[in-house]
């Protein structure tokens, strides 16, 4: 039997995951919204492109979650984007609303799969998937530090005119603001960046990471990044698929690792074929210690808001 | 020296060929857009995908065609589509101008460029982008037909529930209404599909292809397909690039060949480093030669609107 | 889980299969020999290449047959080639006997697996492994036809120019003399290869495909074609592991099609997750039925030989 | 045009090289040795699997280094193992001969090639194509370090049960024995092995590490290592055609970095279109530069022996 993603929300992240599963040919995908028509078309028109790439994998849209019944993962992208007039808690009590509602139906369709969550405010939320599908946690991940990182990345790709399989980076903590990146731990040909980029340069580039969002709404405007975001939730996904055993920065439930307890923080996960293995344990600086406790207690305060914490 | 692609139009059709051309890593990207912020917004966000994909691509939006010299293809996808209110000849009339520009512009830059056009009407765009370039023929090339064939292709492996890679489809024609899709010469495993579909199901497979494009925008309702069609445009860039001497259906200058001259029908071309090096005739029916005709002087209607005929 | 895969026979063939298989990052590979270091030594040098190509596979090198335990797929490459002095009964038997031992071993070890035998004479040693197997026909399966046509496809692509991906071939009946190929309905674009071939060079290449192997032997002097073989093995392997539903010419244990019963010939297949989903029949010509009919019977004569007939 | 890519020496190693470039479809290939048919009988074979693999690549196996010409890379493999009797420096002797006269015909038919010589003793045999050649020291460069470092990789995923993909190291000096591992700079997901491996097994796994050529000729008995060698070589094939900017560890020319001039030597060097385009220094600690320096004087001690210190 191939494998089976469904995708929750047929928007541009939703729509540009199912784009590079379908690419890869790792599964078969049901791309779901309560849009009517938008899964439908999307789904179809990306079906119309196997031929073109020699892929076989199945396709469809929908608006129903009968046809989601026994994904090995689901990737959900649902949630609205902050409109005028909106209050920070408004927006959060909105998406926490859709979440819980998502998550309710996949549960029942698919009480075996991986939740993926990619919905924002990241952490918050995928703490509210959590508590909702009450799964073990090794099947709700967060995906965050796989985005800051690959963008942290292409920074430092760029600064020294290298090829982007050379760098790697390290981040932990929570998505944008309170990103925690640990220049040390990054890397050119296993060369710890702090050797390579001069201080102030590398302050410089952790910001524009941290940014990074942001500089991409600036540009767009009326939208917000998705070629980057689905990437980084797929390579979650291929990982899981093919049982790598892929350490990758994600928001995972943590049960006292780093100190925190019942929050959803970025960690370096191994992902496999029981979805989060392993949470990789290093020991960090008191500054870095102290910048963790920062993001979680962000994430804690969002939790209070929805009554997850 | 990486290969340098142009694509003009960052919508959904140049941004998501934009994405197939760097998940292959077949060339350095250039995503020109008139519209400030698009074509960076976009460029930057699927750049930032690349550490991830493993892919040295370097992909830069720009609304100044300076960025884009000596590229060694030219995707076109620029064009509005049609609103409210406006004839078609004034929708012709727009897009034909938008085109002349555009074509002088890159033409300018990269006057040793391939350019293939996408921009709907096709046959008539590829027509005006032909007369402005003033490239001989085997540089300016059409995408059509193998987005028409990959359609009829998803349809027939469905149908069959068969692999997509064991299918082939040969279209000839124009794209849409006026496709002269040839069953005979369609295939699945090398068997002709008359031999495996019966003639009446075969028929509304083939009306099904011919409305291709309106069954995705009835379901999307305020956008068009772009999956399809970038990947359709994106197999063509791959065959020049590679040189691979692959026959595709694109339309391209007919001079003499299958009867028509002066004008872009859609025909077999073999593709490779030279652009179109070889169309392929094939012997018609009686029935065939009248629907291509049809199709070709679909496409002289159109081209004398706008004086390119 | 990730999909476990044994080759049996650590030679070219074999070892070339786990190339391709590890190259694409289908599954796990089990590399099984009698020789003893051979398979841990090729084994271990093909998983030090993985790092280089970022896959994630575990192959492994053993002369134990526990450590094939509850594979997916089993290729059976072994067996001896023709000694001086060796009567070709006693090849025949020779190689019975060594099929026997391996696929009474591996059934035990992997009760659900699907065969696939690659050893030669090809036809008879399928039918060999489906008696000692006692499995459904569903899972054996014999590789010739994807070979033989892959070759054809290469002197057709050679002699008109065109890319591989172009050409389809199609044949029937055994490997090698008694290969049965149905030019109509071998294509390039979808064009039958007889409007664009001269039936005397047609005939040449037929002829040129029938002796395909003969010619790198000829040309390797001590050895035999492996690369080309094993591709196509792995492309089977591919089209179960991934369902894909890719018809594809094998040799099948045939029960009443094209009229032949209680042998396995060579026929177009669709293979799929169940192994043989299906076996495609088409239309023969008097001629045809006949050459196929001589291939069937020049197999049945082996089978006699070794007493599976 | 494609790229075109010439290996010298059609054993395991070169052939295996051709293989891995044919299944990226990276350049067409031209396999060259000595041996009548050897090359034409395994180019012919791997050509055969191109219609399975959908890939068009040109393959051609030769005797006549006529058909070399005008390659962008020659890849040379050739050399002769040592035979039982024969000393180190007949062995040298010998080899030095065959590097020579092949570099003088590669150089005459593609004066304008990059050169990557993987024959082994690996950096002597550099030195004696760089002293042939007269090209800059950006067009000779020799592979090693790319292999021990995957062997290392390895090793490491295999210990910590990690993806490869998570796994970097970096390795100095000498192929084998005078490798100069940098455990420091040797990470996995960015945390150097030193802080999660022990000392003493990680002293095995860099002791493994050097072993490796040995430990595969142990298994094999009669042959040695050649998937992974050709996937390091290929690797570096690739980072130019596709200008990369990759940084890997080969042997270059140096000219004074780390305090070394004259002489082929490890070093960390980004490969792109122009060949070795950087050499990357960083700081060695007493005991890496004094072990990098012993690895320098047994290169210069058989260069020597040669006349090309």
């Amino acid at each position: 039997m191939r494998k089976k993603v469904t995708i929750v929300g047929a928007g541009n992240v939703g729509a540009t995951a199912a784009h590079w599963i379908a690419a890869k040919e790792l599964a078969d995908v049901v791309l779901l919204d309560v849009a009517e028509g938008t899964p439908q078309g999307k789904g179809l028109d990306l079906l119309e492109a196997m031929p073109i790439e020699k892929r076989d994998c199945n396709i469809i849209g929908t608006n129903d979650y009968a046809d989601t019944a026994n994904s090995d993962i689901v990737v959900i992208t649902a949630g609205i984007p902050r409109k005028p007039g909106m209050s920070r808690d408004d927006l959060l009590n909105t998406n926490y609303k859709i979440m819980s509602d998502v998550v309710s139906k996949v549960t029942a369709q698919s009480p075996n799969s991986i939740i993926i969550v990619v919905s924002n405010p990241l952490d918050a939320m995928a703490q509210a998937a959590f508590h909702q599908a009450k799964f073990p946690r090794e099947r709700v991940i967060g995906m965050a530090g796989v985005l800051d990182s690959a963008r942290f990345r292409t920074f430092i790709a760029q600064e020294l005119n290298v090829s982007v399989e050379n760098v790697t980076a390290f981040v932990l903590g929570g998505h944008g603001d309170t990103m925690v990146p640990l220049s040390r731990y990054s890397t050119v040909a296993g060369i710890p960046i702090t050797e390579l980029i001069a201080p102030e340069r590398l302050a410089e580039l952790v910001q524009r990471t941290r940014d990074g969002g942001a500089e991409i709404v600036k540009y767009l405007k009326t939208g917000s990044a998705f070629y980057a975001p689905s990437a980084a939730a797929v390579e979650m996904v291929e990982a899981i698929l093919k049982d790598k055993k892929k350490i990758l920065p994600c928001a995972a439930y943590l049960q006292g690792e780093y100190g925190i307890s019942g929050l959803f923080v970025g960690v370096p996960c191994k992902l496999g074929a029981k979805g989060l293995e392993q949470i990789i344990e290093i020991k960090l600086s008191a500054d870095e210690q102290a910048a963790l406790q920062r993001s979680a207690d962000a994430v804690k305060e969002l939790c209070t808001v929805i009554g997850v914490a």
